[in-house]
């Protein structure tokens, strides 16, 4: 197995179980989060550098200019993105990263950079999707129907992940999706150094 | 997830432990066993059907022409093959199939199938696997040599497979392997139900 570690993009329907599912894995495992960074103001009790890289527009402008996020995006007025230094320093000391993003940043991801694992969290039906977002008991009938409505036209996109992993269980999907995670590793294309070092070695012992 | 069950070939180097790994999955785990065809004649204690299918020459050529089997090579004057009806029956009932098989065999099934799982087992290193060809203490200097030349040319279709299977420890091997095969139902191309189920779901949820 390579050294470096492996990168999961986590995204899927809202009402998943997305944000308990990441927060499990980082808790139970020893998971390395990515944090995104917004040129929006911070909300009470959010933290810079840990719920979010609170910049300015200027600097924002200027790390996407510099190609310093893997994505960004604009929402009402607002960037968003996710820089790449964090994450590739954490890659190359051989930590597994997790980055938990929405459905066309997780796709444009994949697209420039094949080898990260892309993850669809989804519960075991759609029915349970919409109690989920019932019970959560935020939000009002019409953002729930908008919700549903969106989940609709993201679940045209379910074929472009790597694997569906669905969220019945919390804690049978965290020990899940830490398996898959875990056998990524194992996948040839992340096996060049040992398949590499396996060939050198039986050529030597030929010899 | 599919109904169907994953057609799973493991192959790699002589002197791996594919034979003992097989056997502990099939033990442990409900995995079904393909049985190959042969035309060879039986040794002492073999059993048709569960050992080898022995058959004539003209039953084998039959088979050949009708297409009834997945891959089959001539060694030494004598047919090998898998046919293909046994598994066929297996997966459409659900259950996981193993196959162990050589290399030639597994790359051109891959081809033919890219849906099935193609396992690469291999010991740690190059000298684990000369070691456990000489423990085995059944073959002599000659033969082993042999082998290990053959391993060296059979190292450079290693990144032709899904993956990579370390047989370091027999339990740890088996355990691994055993998540590999159940991880692969949740590949996205295995899903295709569970996805075209879920998208007519939140279709008629939104009517």
């Amino acid at each position: 197995m390579n050294k470096r570690g492996v990168l999961t993009v986590i995204s899927g329907f809202s009402g998943a179980g997305k944000g308990t599912l990441v927060k499990e894995l980082v808790r139970k495992y020893d998971y390395k989060l990515s944090v995104s960074a917004t040129t929006r103001q911070p909300r009470e009790g959010e933290c810079d550098g840990k719920d979010y890289f609170f910049l300015t527009t200027e600097k924002f402008e200027s790390m996407i200019e510099n190609g310093q996020f893997f994505e960004w995006a604009k929402y009402v007025g607002n960037y968003y993105g996710t820089p790449r230094e964090f994450v590739e320093q954490q890659l190359n000391e051989g930590n597994d990263v997790i980055l938990e993003i929405e459905i066309q940043g997780a796709l444009k991801m994949k697209e420039q950079f094949p080898d990260i694992l892309l993850l669809f969290i989804t519960p075991p039906n759609a029915e349970e999707l919409k109690n989920r977002l019932v019970r959560r008991n935020t939000e009002d009938m019409e953002t729930i129907t908008k919700r549903l409505k969106r989940a609709e036209e993201e679940a045209e996109f379910m074929d472009r992940y790597d694997y569906i992993d669905i969220n019945d269980d919390l804690d049978e999907c965290v020990q899940n999706t830490h398996t898959l995670i875990q056998n990524y590793k194992a996948k040839t294309s992340n096996c060049a150094d040992f398949i590499r070092e396996m060939q050198a070695q039986l050529k030597k012992l030929n010899q």
